[in-house]
């Protein structure tokens, strides 16, 4: 191994907090605090570098490491006046993990290191407690073994258990020397037996092997798929402290405890915490003895209470941020351990944020560095209490997990069929949806449900889309689950839910509960912190904030929530009312042959003889069906878009026409095939089985191999474009309604899934008319626009001439990313995309973040050119991404002009946009 | 109206055969042989131009124009010594359209104008021959009644028919003066009932509306349709010409006749056509007499034959191209009223390039300009004799009509299901394969029908890609059959085929027939023109031209075609085999649970303790079967890779690992629903219920709402990496086999439907772990790549990466397409797409020729991208466009490599790229 000539480890006194690549988060906050003059216990830091070179030389240490360690450790000796090996006083170290990312609990520390006979005894001696020393070695043999020798952990357990049968106790600390003794003897007879080599006394060998163990944990299991699931980089390494011994189980003037600088679950200021006399950290985790609140430290150790506050004081003054401390007492001294930025609830993180900010400690920007985008959002859906919560973990009521799709806790009734689903809210009850998975037809059941749950589908399917639009709790691809809506029940392994037995499920973890939990009591709209943070978020973003929204309802909580226009008003969802339906369906059974007829006596008219296909055309009764439906289903969305433009006055509202592939609106053909073959084989109800039997066939007809790729869009819009024309002149109806009460608004009309201009050249100067003609009727002369979505791969190709005819451009994420991917959304997340994520195939879903390769690639592409050929044309993104805070880093950065998302995510939109403009997000995040 | 000063009226004099773009084709040539001397009736050509600015004014006539008319007419007079209008010799005129493209019979024309009452008497004293000046007279009216007045022609039709049965007679040549007179006075009378005006006298407003009509008829509906159908551009419009009269039918020494200076149908030199007595060119067309050959006149008429053969040759090397010449006969003067380019046959075109180079008349590069692409490939397949064509098509046998979607004819017996069809076949009958669509699971029954027809699907429907790829004929989307496989019948309106009928189908044209027709003999492969004509193009083009074969015959085929490569060989096909299906459904239905395992297994050696999961992966009854069903497997691909590398030697062979959704292989879903539901209903057979259920159940797990964008290529073989490993080895296996014969082969590997580099990053290293293994195993050192599909948008996006580990690209341009457009090619071509090219939206079928701005945007960012990180890389098209000529002269200005496509149309592609690479195709074609 060459010298590679670079210092592989640090003092505390050489060190300081900056030094997080090289030292790792703790062992820099340790170097910080001993050079802050905090009492800190002496230890010294082997750097990432180290471990770096470690893996590089195929997991052996660096030549010239071990010559340092033991340099630093005759250091430590004479710091702490102890003797490492040996002595009266002998030197004890933990050698604890630390990478630069915090990754609690997923890599190993070992504690203690040092003790063998002659220390222990020696320990024991100097501690006056024989006990406590034999303990200490019982500890150490036990983790050594587990996190160096790689052994089973159970087979020390169980001699531990049987020690304490055969004592007759119950907690480890009742455990007398003697049988410590006989305990250390099994333990050592273990590690002969499994390993063929002896227990190593030499602590020099203890602390090599140590030091090894702790980096080969940087690569255990449990710590690559952490970081996997948090996008640390795998070649960033872990630091190794190495920190002298302290001892809070010397008596009941020692003890151990954490404290927080500040309230992390509330924000509010003050010290806050848990101290346990008499014990080891390690005692606190295992839950056995109930710690003090550290309030109560203030009674029974005054003067360490208030140097504790006074030092957290200091460390928060210092970091500028609240702290989470680990402390330890030694007979009366204090030891800090460990300092770093405490995490916090959402709610705190907003109120710590504001406080710090008034009282001074850190400016607007830092505040809003402080608080992730995501996190704002869980203030705005109801949770269950925590204690609730962990309850029910333990005591058998979790059933099942999931993929939770949109947080938020929801308790009610099981019901497994959307109809169901209205009737049982009708009659005042909550109810929960389960579906195997969701379409259309159950968007009438999710309205009334208190959250939707399904066995199916990812975090962008049907289901989650909607709930996440709409702020409720919805839980997905719950594979565990099998759900039979047509016996009303459910099973997850054992347990039989049935329709009415009460369920709750917690959209943010994927959990499914039996019975109802408690939900914790939030007003937050109230929330006047959150409310002054996100005006400076405000004040600092330069990205528009608009919401997705399709009713007046939505529209209304837009505008509360912040939005400053509507930037997808999807005219499907109006259609899939109960009281609609019928004529949707009239409407598209008829369509085909009503177009057939048209398009013959259009090419009558251009020939300009004949007149028999006119005449057939006024003649035909399905002509004058789809007519009729038509002019039914204008009267119900010129109300629909009355309301949503009343709702927004001013601000632009941008209203997409008819989207869906057609097939949605009909019946299930799986469904209708079913109760088809069944009706044949049996004979019975041949008038029922004539109904089925129409309704089948006219399904099959439209039925799609691949109906994201399909007939639906402009394609649609094409094909019948009386559909389209409707719904301009609905839109522009409502806004001379409006403007009749003196209101002034804003439409923009939006034409989906176009591929080539030559689709816009069609049906831009047929809907202009229709617009033209309803303005000139009512006298009105109003203002409106007509746009494009980009979603096809082609359309951002060819933005130029897009840009020719259409006035703005949306980008339709969701679309673009399944075709530039060519990734089915409903598929991909049930089949293969889980399976990528894990296995870092993908860092990222490209349905919550958009990719910025190959999708950004098209959209930066399509802004150039759409730009160039349309100066100053509106862009914008309306797609899930617009919710999405990595996204709209991106949408920043590509020059939009706003972003798009569910009303329920414009907190986080409004945060994300100010971060983004502050430069608090780098385009790699 | 602005005089533009322009030149709108030029004398045959004044033009010449350079200035189609003003005078029309038809105008250009007229002026090109007046001026060569030739014996051309007198006349004019009003412009294009002037076409232009009538309808840029509304549909008025230049203001400009009409004294020039009468000035021309004028010099007309007295070129002829006729009077218009008058006098005792009277002048009439036709008026024909003509545009710079040809557009046979989309446009009108007006013969015999200038007759009334008064020139109707001059011109019958001055023949002699009222009856012929009556009937000109009459035949006048009516057709400027229907061209000019707009009038139904059925009406005039019924007077004339009434006409003839009061006279007792079936010829329209036999009315007789009297009656002639009589239908002249009911035309006239029948004009002022639909007009309320009479029928105009006076010749000069005959000749403006005429004219006026004309032009109108550029834009009638068929000749729109005509142009969006060949690409002509709207805007050109048309010339008039405006020719003194000659007639054919003063007597036997008058006549009238079509000449070609080569056969067209065989390009045998010497003068071919027909010629007919007495007669004018409509009474040609009308077919009631039937015309001499050309070769009689030589005995009726010596002088006029020589001196038509002799300007026949006159032309011919003059256009230095066979020539199609329309000649009349007047009292032995022989005219010549217009010569073009002759139509041929694709024999024929090939025959007479070659011929006109051995000739001296033309160079070579002339030569391969002289025949189009597409038609060459019309020489490798038989086609119907057109004699018994024409019978069928009149006589009822005619009973539907389709997308011909692969040419040629093909007669057999219709069969409704793939395994009948084998029966059949097997039995030495010839079928043709009938079913509503085809999917894999009938790859067999086309493999052994003579020919498929579908009922529904577009122009790359399976079917259809699949026998281009044979070279089977093929009729597709032929929407107006009703396929009943269940019944083994289809029906046509009343029509009813039932299994064993004979039916004969013409894949060119989309025709099916009842019987069996009659197939022409061809047998070009002993073309020694075509050899000759394609050696030519073979030096030519510097494209590499690469066949896509799956089996050894295809490869063999391809080779004799003229492959440099197979450029795609597709494994998945390999796997429809009777004989391998079950294995394939074995490994299909066992690879997630050993997949699941597997990674288990994986985890547990990461962590380097329990042994728990390798042990149920070792104990697993699943995973056995799996790796059996692999071994079989194996050794089948083994084999079929042996068989194609032995037939393409040294030339590269691109093989693609599994690309298919894995549904295809497994039984249809929704007959195995129906099936179940039956039995569930009725109770009957039990233990199939239970296969069924079973069955049903595994099925379900792999639907997929989007297939074409699901759970398939390279994602199929990240989850089951063992699945792609065997085909790997089956590769290198095959090559070390041959090797040990002796022979050399160059295998490439191709892993398809790629979208991130990552996923290459995990695919390569252990694919190449596999095939090194082989190398190792059997001590062979064999050159091998691994190469990827582009064929998602974002693989083109991030080319430059991918070429980081990829060793070569070839462009799956038909899933780019797909993806690009948004577009699922099984449901666009039968929904919209056609649609769209009806009404102009799209031009062309993007599945058929390559889509330049949006998918060759990619293609050629990918090749530059590509190409500058790793120089030199082999790119290629795979795509259906790979034989499609415009998109091969795409490929050859982006500068790919090569193109691969079915061997039945590697002569296109020869041709295709030689056209390209001699510049002979704009990049607008």
């Amino acid at each position: 191994m060459a010298t590679t000539g670079q210092k592989l480890i640090f003092r505390f006194e050489e060190g300081d907090a900056s030094m997080r690549d090289l030292l790792g988060g703790k062992g820099a906050n340790l170097c910080e605090m001993a050079r802050m003059g905090l009492p800190v216990p002496p230890g010294f830091v082997i750097t990432t570098e180290a471990c770096r070179q470690y893996y590089a030389a195929g997991r052996q240490l660096p030549g010239e490491l071990w010559p340092s360690v033991q340099a630093q450790l005759s250091w430590l000796e004479s710091a702490t006046g102890k003797q490492f090996g040996g002595g009266d006083n002998p030197l004890l170290v933990s050698v604890r993990s630390g990478a630069k990312f915090s990754m609690p609990g997923m890599m190993d520390t070992v504690l203690n290191l040092g003790l063998n006979d002659v220390t222990a005894s020696a320990l024991a001696r100097l501690t006056g407690d024989e006990r406590f020393a034999l303990d200490a070695f019982r500890r150490f043999i036990q983790l050594y073994s587990k996190v160096v020798l790689r052994l089973e952990a159970a087979h020390f357990e169980e001699l531990l258990d049987t020690a304490k049968q055969d004592a007759g106790v119950t907690s480890d600390s009742q455990l007398r020397s003697e049988v410590l003794r006989k305990l250390i003897a099994s333990y050592r007879d273990l590690v002969l037996k499994q390993t063929g080599r002896s227990f190593p006394t030499d602590p020099w060998e203890q602390l090599e092997a140590a030091i090894a163990a702790v980096f080969a944990s940087w690569s255990n299991r449990r710590a690559i798929d952490y970081r996997a699931h948090e996008g640390i980089p795998d070649d960033l390494g872990t630091a190794v402290s190495i920190v002298s011994m302290v001892f809070g189980n010397l008596g009941e003037d020692s003890g151990t405890g954490v404290v927080f600088s500040r309230n992390p679950a509330t924000g509010e200021p003050g010290l806050y915490g848990e101290y346990l006399a008499n014990a080891q950290g390690e005692d606190v985790v295992a839950g056995i003895r109930t710690p003090l609140k550290v309030a109560d430290l203030r009674v029974r150790m005054p003067a360490i209470y208030d140097q504790l506050n006074s030092l957290a004081q200091r460390l928060e003054e210092h970091y500028r941020d609240a702290q989470d401390i680990e402390f330890t007492v030694e007979r009366g001294s204090l030891y800090i351990l460990q300092t770093r930025n405490a995490k916090r609830t959402a709610s705190a993180a907003v109120r710590i944020a504001v406080d710090l900010t008034e009282e001074g400690r850190i400016d607007r920007t830092t505040a809003l560095d402080r608080v992730r985008p995501q996190d704002v959002a869980q203030l705005l859906v109801p949770m269950f209490e925590d204690e609730d919560l962990a309850g029910a973990r333990s005591d058998g009521r979790l059933i099942a997990r999931g993929l939770g799709a949109a947080p938020g806790g929801a308790t009610g009734l099981a019901v497994f069929d959307a109809d169901r689903a209205v009737q049982l809210a009708e009659m005042g009850r909550h109810v929960v949806l389960v579906r195997p998975e969701t379409d259309p037809d159950d968007v009438h059941g999710i309205l009334r449900a208190e959250g939707v749950l399904t066995a199916r589908g990812g975090i962008t399917s049907h289901a989650a889309v909607v709930t996440r639009g709409l702020g409720k709790p919805c839980i997905v691809g719950c594979e565990m689950l099998v759900v039979d809506p047509s016996a009303r029940r459910m099973s997850a392994g054992k347990t039989v839910v049935r329709e009415g037995d009460p369920i709750s499920i917690d959209g943010a973890s994927g959990e499914v509960f039996l019975g109802e939990l408690k939900r914790a009591t939030l007003d937050l709209t109230q929330n006047t912190a959150l409310e002054q943070f996100l005006s400076w978020a405000d004040n600092a973003r330069t990205l528009g904030v608009y919401a997705n929204a399709d009713n007046p309802n939505d529209a209304a909580a837009a505008v509360s929530m912040g939005a400053e226009g509507i930037g997808l008003c999807r005219t499907e969802h109006m259609f899939f009312q109960t009281d609609r339906l019928p004529q949707v369906h009239e409407m598209l059974l008829s369509a085909p042959e009503t177009s057939r007829l048209e398009n013959a006596a259009e090419a009558e008219a251009l020939e300009g003889d004949a007149r028999s296909a006119q005449d057939a055309l006024a003649a035909s009764p399905i002509a004058r069906r789809f007519r009729e439906a038509l002019a039914r289903l204008e009267e119900f969305q010129t109300d629909d878009f009355r309301g949503i433009l009343r709702a927004m006055g001013e601000r632009p509202v941008i209203i997409r026409l008819l989207d869906a592939p057609l097939h949605e609106f009909l019946p299930d053909y799986e469904q209708l095939l079913v109760e088809a073959v069944t009706l044949r084989a049996t004979g019975a109800d041949s008038n029922r089985l004539d109904v089925v039997e129409r309704q089948l066939k006219e399904t099959a007809d439209l039925q799609e191999s691949n109906p994201m790729l399909g007939h639906r869009g402009c394609r649609l819009g094409i094909s019948y474009p009386d559909v389209y024309e409707m719904q301009v002149r609905a839109v522009l109806r409502a806004a001379c309604d409006l403007a009749d009460d003196g209101l002034a608004t804003n439409p923009e009309i939006m034409i989906p899934l176009v591929s080539d201009v030559a689709e816009l050249k069609f049906l831009h100067p047929r809907l202009d008319a229709a617009a033209k003609a309803v303005l000139a009727e009512r006298g009105r002369d109003i203002r409106y626009l007509f746009g494009t979505m980009i979603e096809t791969p082609r359309a951002a190709l060819t933005a130029g001439a897009l840009a020719g005819e259409a006035e703005f451009f949306s980008f339709g994420s969701n679309d673009l990313t399944q075709m530039t991917f060519g990734y089915s959304r409903d598929d991909a997340e049930g089949k293969f995309l889980n399976y990528y994520l894990h296995r870092g195939i993908l860092a990222k879903n490209p349905f919550s973040e958009l990719d910025r390769e190959g999708v950004g690639r098209l959209v930066r592409l399509a802004v150039d050119e759409g730009r160039r050929r349309r100066p100053g044309m509106s862009l914008g993104v309306c797609g899930e991404h617009g919710g999405d805070p990595s996204s709209i880093a991106f949408c920043h950065e590509a020059g939009l002009d706003y972003v798009s998302c569910s009303p329920f995510r414009l907190p986080i939109a409004r945060l994300a946009a100010a971060q983004a403009a502050l430069g608090l997000v780098s385009s790699a995040d």
